[in-house]
Order: structure tokens, then sequence, then C-alpha cells
């Protein structure tokens, strides 16, 4: 057995598994393309044609690396919140960010506070960096904002993590109970406020919270309402010093030139973004009919996915979820009980949604069968 | 002053300090526009044309994250190579799988053995992580093999860095020189071969070495030769243990679908390539005669720059640089003395090349005068 490389022990003691199994690693299985791609929570509207079009313009240009400050988009973003520039850290998606924020914060044996069931990627890389983490349960469908809480108390913990709306359930709190944790975390303690699905959801469900707090960050993405998750675009808000401070570890060249441009042209172009919100909600309701029809419990959403009550177990929901993917509808589920009784289906266009309304009875009797 | 967040103390002890400013900084601080922009090795003969159509396309599906596992570019970089895709990470730049390659061996104290005036990024790195460098001076305008090994069997370093051909000074070895360092290393030092600048260089500058050897890690890029440097895009060749333990802690869905794209099929374009590699032996050939027509000393390049010896100390090539600057030419220096007698032009199209031949001699004079 060879000795070289030398890895550090905490990077020996890491496993190999990854948070997520793409849908092309399925197809590559099973040999077949899936009709409907409903798992990944993307968005089947697309992106606003202008972004299209600064990207492929981009194209052509891409031989430039792209600005290191990410100067115009930060511009853009800082007038869009309200915020300066410097409150604003862009990075390679918010899992980017995510890996960032925990290299700067959690040692080997710090504390990290998060929902038992919330975000695998941002307990990949707590475990990453050798942080340990501490979970709490949901309540019901909710992330449990005086949970996470009362675990900050007992374990002081550099993170306390919330994402809200949440994912896989769905669920979201009004702004103001997010904003009210702040005055009840200890001295010391940042809370990362996942905001990915936020274009998505009610009115209210964004908190309001200075820019400058020092007690918070907030994560944004051009992924979901956007509609661009394959351009690798998220955001970061917060105090200028915890934004600076990214500036000593980040990839500096790491966002590419049309990952700038289509995020800028993206972030003009609100009228499109209002068009895919008003189709997420067209969608939101069909998933919720087809799966009141079919026997299975819709969950209210804030989010560009519903997630549904099978009304057993995980054993009955990973069936159901097997049979959807055999018939080519690519779907997730919760990894956690008790919310791996349901399973996890993303927003999409007609033909997706009734190849969607096709394929579950036929998955559902087998499940049950 | 505000505790949160607690940063660790690694994170706390490192500079803000950048390793490179961007050109864009430099124009929003002049006000003005470079006329030629030879400061970053970017290709100014632009990436395939083919690739401009497959980014261009794949805009349009960038709803969809990109395939997390890249197999189809990893499966065509194995076949390009002659490997097997196990033997293949791709990742967001070299300056990217750098810095995962480090953290995966680099633990706070352990050493690290580069060349004083090396690549800054990978310096930038280590530091990150804590590892303590160990420089060696260049042997003239060359890194310096026999050093790299004489101070590795010293430390016993975790990496050993050299870059094949060099940057900033444009020399290269014979591959048969760096694949005969292998059998010199201590036990368990890795040594990271970069080869950005390989597919612009001579004949046998790529050392002949079996992927499997796990003595090794060789980093290559479509930024170069491939003209894509604002897509972000590296990867490396490695021993399948050594790959898959990029999986521990790489952002597994980093690389975007448009990057992915249009790489595989800047590789499919073998012809761009070619042409772009007769481009830049013209461009190296006008650039040295400008430079000696100036009374400057162009050095022999395997690259895609031209770096050129001033003839007096490093404040006086400061002054040619910053009178380059003034006149709208984007270019660079080396930042380590002895190197920093010199200058670093990147080659590119004629009306580059033009500017440059035609700001070039009010420069020297100014920083004569």
């Amino acid at each position: 057995m060879d000795q070289t490389p030398r890895y550090t022990p905490l990077a020996a003691s890491l496993p190999a598994s990854v948070p997520f199994v793409g849908p092309e690693t399925q197809e590559r299985a099973s040999g077949r393309a899936f009709t409907a791609r409903l798992g990944a929570n993307e968005s089947l509207f697309g992106p606003s044609p202008a972004a299209i079009a600064a990207m492929a313009q981009a194209a052509s240009e891409v031989w430039m690396y792209g600005d290191p400050e990410n100067h115009d988009l930060r511009a853009a973003l800082a007038a869009h919140h309200g915020v300066r520039p410097d409150n604003i850290v862009v990075g390679e998606g918010i899992d980017g960010l995510l890996g960032y924020l925990v290299r700067l914060t959690v040692a080997p044996g710090d504390a990290v506070v998060t929902s038992d069931g919330a975000y695998p990627t941002f307990n990949f890389h707590v475990a990453g960096f050798g942080g340990v983490l501490h979970k709490v349960p949901y309540n019901g469908n909710h992330e449990d904002p005086e949970a996470l809480l009362s675990c900050a108390a007992e374990r002081r913990p550099k993170l306390v993590y919330i994402a809200n709306p949440d994912n896989p359930m769905g669920s979201h709190h009004p702004g103001a109970t997010i904003a009210a944790m702040l005055d009840h975390l200890p001295e010391g303690t940042l809370l990362v406020l996942d905001e990915a699905y936020i274009d998505l959801a009610p009115p209210g469900t964004a908190a309001v919270i200075a820019a400058d707090d020092p007690r918070v960050i907030r994560l944004r993405t051009f992924s979901k309402g956007y509609g661009m998750a394959g351009l690798r675009v998220g955001y970061a808000i917060a105090a200028p010093g915890l934004i600076s401070a990214f500036n000593k570890v980040r990839n500096h060249f790491g966002m590419g030139r049309i990952a700038q441009a289509g995020a800028l042209a993206a972030l003009r172009d609100q009228v499109w973004l209002a068009h895919v919100q008003a189709e997420v909600a067209r969608a939101r309701a069909t998933l919720s009919q087809i799966a009141t029809a079919n026997g299975l419990t819709p969950l209210p959403s804030a989010t560009n996915f519903v997630t549904m009550e099978c009304g057993r177990d995980g054993d009955f929901a990973r069936a159901v979820l097997r049979g959807l993917i055999a018939r080519g509808i690519f779907a997730r589920m919760p990894f956690v009980a008790p919310h791996d009784r349901c399973i996890r289906v993303s927003c999409g266009d007609a033909a997706a949604l009734a190849a969607f309304a096709e394929a579950l009875p036929a998955a559902l009797a087998e499940a049950r069968g």
C-alpha cells in the first residue's frame, strides 16, 4: 500500500460519500433518460431570455478571466437589496459560500447547530472541517427556532443553520420570527440564514435585518427563482468584516465571465422572475391536486417544490420514489425520519407535471402491492 | 468591537491580501479601459468556435445543475490522454483544484516546498491551510529540480510544487527531467506538477509518467491554450486513490453546465488548438522582436507569454510596467527578485502587439528619464 500522498488526519477520516447523487448518474445506470426532471428543485421555466442572451454573448468573451471582485454584479445586488457592495460576496453557489464560511469559522471540535434533516451539503462542509454537528428535531414540518436557540444556548456553537423557506419540507416562518432569533443567540454565534427559496415565498418571509448586523449571514442564489442552477452563482449578505474575510480563502477567480454576465442580466429582468413566480404558484397548485387525487397529502409550500406525505413509513415512501424513478420521473425525498414518510416533487411545466400525474398511480399501486 | 463570528485561529491569522489584482480593478481606478489585455496570459485568439457554439447552446439549458460527476468530460479527457476516467478529477480551474489538494494534505505546520517566485496562488492556498512554505531559488530563469529535491530531502514536505513550463519566466524543462524527479522524492512527498502551459510548449515537455503513479499529480487547464480562462475548468491526472479523495472535499455541483459543455467541445476541436499554437508561436516571435528593438532581452518561452529583461533592477522594471499601464497596456511582471528585473507580456493578436510596440518606447524613455 502506497504512503503517498499523506493526507491530513482530518481528510483521512472523512467518508468518500457525497451529499447528492445527480440524475445523470441514475440515467447512466438505467440506460434511459428521465421524462421529467423534478428532483433537484431546478426551474423548468428556465432563465430569463435576457440572461440567456447575455450568457451567449459572454461565451465569445470567455477567453478573459472574470473580474475577481465581481464588481458589477455586487453593485447591482447591493442596489437591488438597498445595501452596500461591501455587504456582498459572490461565490460558486450557496454550496461554495457555505464551504468558505465553515472554513473561516469551524476548527476541529467546534460546535455547530442545525436541524435533523436540513440541508446535507451544509453538514458535508461542517464534517469536512472537523466540526461537531448538533441536530435538533423539526417541530412538525417546520425547522424549530426555539429548539435551535435552546441547543445554541447549551452548545455555544460557532454557527446555527436555518433555511427559510425550508428544504426539504417546503415550510416557512414569517421573517419576523427569524429576525427575533438574533436577540437570543449566544454571544459569538453566527446565524446562517439560507434563503435559497426566498424568491418563491410569500411576502413577509424575508426577515428584515440590517445588512451590517454581525450576528447573521444571509445566503441567496440564482439557482432557484432565477432558474440558473447550472451557472453556479450564489451570494451572501453580511457585515463588511465577515464579507471581507471571504477574501482570505475564496477562489478569487472562481466566478467565471459567463456566470457574472448571466447573473447580472437575470437580476435586471425582474419581470421574468415575476413570471416564474406565477408559474411556480400554478405548478404548486397542480402538484397538490395530483397528490390529493392519489390519496397523498401535499404540504403547504413556500418554495418551488411540493412535499407530499405518502401516509405510511419511510420504506413505503422509498418504494413510491423507486416506482416514480422507474417510470422516468426524477424526484427525491427527505433523507431523515420522520420526514422520509414524504416524497418531494419540484414544480415543472405542464408536460412534466402530466408525466408525473401519469406515473404516480402505478408507482403507488406497486408500492402498496 | 463585535465578537461575532468567531473565526478559527488560522483564519484570524490570515492576511486579507489577494494573489492577483484584476485588470478590471485597474480600469475602474484609472477610469479608462485597457487598449491591450496582455497581463494575465489569457488567449486573445479566443476559444474554439465550436466551443462558443456549445456554450451558447448550454446557456438555455442552464436551469439544470451540471452533472456532479463530470462524466462526459472526464471520459473525453481520459480518452484524450490514454488514461481511465478514475484518473481524472475536474474542478474550478487549477486554482480550485490546488485548493482542494492542499486541504487534503496540508495541516497546520506541515511543510511544503516550492520555488521563490513561482505561482502565488499555490502559496495562497498553502498559507490558507496553515502550511509552512519552504522556497528554493530558481537556477537562473528555470525552476531548479535539484534544489527542490534537496530541500524536499531535508524537509520531507507533503507537497513539492513545480510548474513546467514555468510561470512567470516562461522557461521549461524536458519532460524527462521532471519524470526523473520522482525517483528522488522522499517517501510520502507528492509532486504537484502544474502543466497549465503545456499545450504551448515544445514537443517533449510533457513528462511521460504513468497516470497511476502515486507520487505525482498533474494539473491541466482550459484557460490557456484552449482560450477559456473565464470558464473556470481545470483538471488533474493522478492515481485513483488521490482522485477519489477529492470527493471528500470538493464542491460537487461546482462545475456548471456551460463549463462542462464548453470544455468538452473545446477538447474535441484539436484543429483550433493547433491554430492557437501557431498564432502563439508567431506572437512570441513578434514580442521578442519588439523587445530586442527596444533594447530589452526577451527570454525563450514555452508558454503564451514572453518575459523580457529590462536590463536594470526591479524598480526600473516596475517603472516600465507603470508606463505601459498608463498607456493602456495591461501587462504584469514577476513579483520576486531577481526576476523582477523583467516584465511579462502575453501573446496577442496583431492589434494588441502593435499597441504594445507603440507604448513600449515611451514607457522605457519615461522609466529611464
